[in-house]
């Protein structure tokens, strides 16, 4: 008997709409966006009358409270964009409504990955009783708690973490990003950074890289990148003493943002035309293709896992856990590739977590703070089944 | 004893100006741009209080025409965009003012290089008594009349005419385009397109390619485009049995354009953004290095000629024409590189053949319609020293 808003109506928001309609624990759904209509689409994809629709502008906490105080939710699940992850934040506190993302908070004008801005709420939210889960998409988020997991039952001390993202699908287009191409030119432009024996390491961006071999999928070419769970995972497990993210790109991708670089098209800082400042990253977004539309010619599938050694009474053991997903299989069930699908679909799981009394703390936690057992019984058949293979080859 | 009128203050309005203020035919200067203190900036730096200067929409014939009748020109030199051409043929009509330009009118939205639009001024123009001049830059221009002058000095017929266009320069950043990228982007993404045996043959892209060799410089890979020229060329040498134009292109350039026009960025079709229309390509150039901020740094040379093999006094022979230009010679005279200064030069100097009463007819004329001697005879002083070379291998 809870009552949920969903912020946003990308392709994450479509999932996280679906799934939260299947599921008898959500009595009320609202889902807001800045552009009314795309709530409306998605409310009338998934049928039934059970979605609520409302426009909010998630950089307002005005606007946002008054929605909060209209509708009443028990929690947010907040799949709008990273920017605008403090301002929901705030009117959270300020309605007494729960919280939950998928993404940490950046702030506009530079992209810089880190949660200390999302975990400087910790107090609030612990004195104001309310729970606030970051990060519960797939990465971060299942992979997440995959580690949770692996250190719950399989390991007395992670010594090594690689998550291992891959995405092998194929949309048949030149050039377009699988989700909000402001936030992904952003993310895989940036340097790249690792954890080793107590401190970052930072590269130039795309500076390591190897071909790593995903079940299913076979020999993709991967690079080093950061990737925000890093931070809150070797926090975490201090017995960490590597930790690094690896992301597949294809040749072509790459000499595109290259390029969306060397053209200034990927700045972040706005230049003024005909008068108007305009971020050439925002403009470059309304030009390139929505990645909503990606869905309906995708194949192939994604593979993200987490491949961890370390120490299980007193042996050396090596372990991969991870789901592939199929994009059209995805495509069928809500109408997103499985990049949209992947993320939504544990952010609904999460936010039910939540509404069960199962992941219910004050404070500012991430994923991985919680109890995986609950969340790794379910998933699977939510749409993301998981394989476990032990003392492995981790190519790593 | 002549006025003149200069529209357009970019890198080739800058060169035309120094050039112009330089020849003591020239009585009275005025330099008209869209944006005064553009203009102000060059006449500042040409100096001696030669030129006046103003601002004019060139989209606009009242605007034009209005500045034409208080400042009175004998001829405009019109190095504005390509795009208004007709506005400026249509207000000197009003005005009773000659014309000279350095690239066929195009409409705005769609690439489409042809003279027709100008052609169709000709009745106009010759019933006026006024002279238009078409075309009078380097290619189109110094190419046409390197043509103009083999067909009177050393052939009875041209058949083959390959026009060569190298830039071997080096600008040291990542990507820029020698002139408006909006120009130059829609005129090398455009399909390839040649003349052979009475019709035109168009080919993808870029599918045509080879490796010449140019003097001074050395092989380069250079690719068949289309290029203005040819249609008037072929129509008057109606001997010439192949006519096709080369121009040389790095793989990253290409690479870069390729990129360009996968994600969207060289549309010349409006979009919306934020409810306000806006062109891809346009942004695009607002956010480009300003070519004429390229010239500082540029080294190396260009190298555009004419291959031509043909018939003179019943004996096959082949005939190689061109101009080498260095960026660093031609920036350190006029404060821009050699693109802008080849294109620049020939547009002075055929305005002052006007003024002398040497290319003076009623009507509208591509430049090889006019005696090619004078002007050859100036060119090379003026900063384009012409080469000749007899019965070489024209690799073609």
């Amino acid at each position: 008997m809870s009552k949920v808003l969903i912020i946003g109506a990308g392709g994450v928001g479509t999932v996280v709409a679906h799934k939260v309609a299947a599921s008898p624990v959500f009595t009320e759904i609202m889902l807001a966006s800045r552009t009314k209509s795309k709530a409306d689409d998605i409310a009338a994809a998934v049928g039934g009358g059970r979605i609520k629709t409302a426009r909010v502008d998630a950089d307002s906490v005005e606007e946002l409270t008054a929605l909060m105080r209209a509708f009443r939710p028990d929690i947010v699940i907040n799949v709008a964009l990273p920017y605008q992850d403090l301002t929901i934040m705030d009117a959270c506190l300020e309605c007494g409504v729960n919280y939950l993302d998928t993404a940490n908070y950046e702030p506009k004008e530079e992209a810089h990955f880190e949660y200390s801005w999302q975990w400087a709420y910790q107090d609030r939210f612990r004195e104001a009783g309310l729970t606030a889960i970051l990060g519960c998409g797939f990465d971060p988020g299942v992979t997440s708690i995959f580690t949770a997991y692996a250190a719950k039952h399989h390991f007395d001390e992670i010594h090594y973490l690689d998550i291992v993202d891959c995405n092998a699908g194929n949309h048949g287009m030149a050039f377009a990003t699988n989700f909000n191409p402001e936030i992904n030119i952003r993310e895989v432009t940036q340097p790249g950074k690792y954890w080793e024996n107590g401190k970052w390491v930072e590269t130039a961006p795309h500076e390591i890289h190897k071909p790593l071999t995903y079940p299913e999928i076979g020999e993709r070419e991967s690079y080093l990148i950061y990737h925000e769970e890093l931070e809150s995972l070797v926090k975490h497990y201090p017995s960490i003493r590597r930790a690094r993210f690896w992301m597949t790109f294809g040749q072509e991708y790459l000499t595109h943002l290259r390029v969306i670089q060397n053209i200034g098209m990927a700045r972040i800082d706005p230049i003024v035309y005909n008068g108007v400042e305009i971020v050439p990253i925002q403009f470059l977004k309304a030009v390139l293709p929505d990645p909503k539309s990606l869905g309906e010619h995708y194949t192939g599938m994604t593979s993200i896992g987490c491949r961890i050694q370390g120490v299980k009474d007193g042996r050396e053991r090596t372990y991969y856990i991870y789901n592939n997903c199929d994009h059209e299989k995805a495509f069928r069930e809500t109408g997103t590739q499985a990049v949209s699908f992947t993320t939504g679909v544990p952010a609904a799981l999460g936010a039910e977590m939540f509404a069960r009394g199962l992941w219910k703390k004050p404070g500012v936690f991430n994923v991985e703070e919680f109890d995986p057992d609950p969340f790794m019984a379910e998933i699977g058949e939510r749409g993301l089944p998981w394989v476990e293979l032990f003392d492995v080859n981790l190519e790593l």
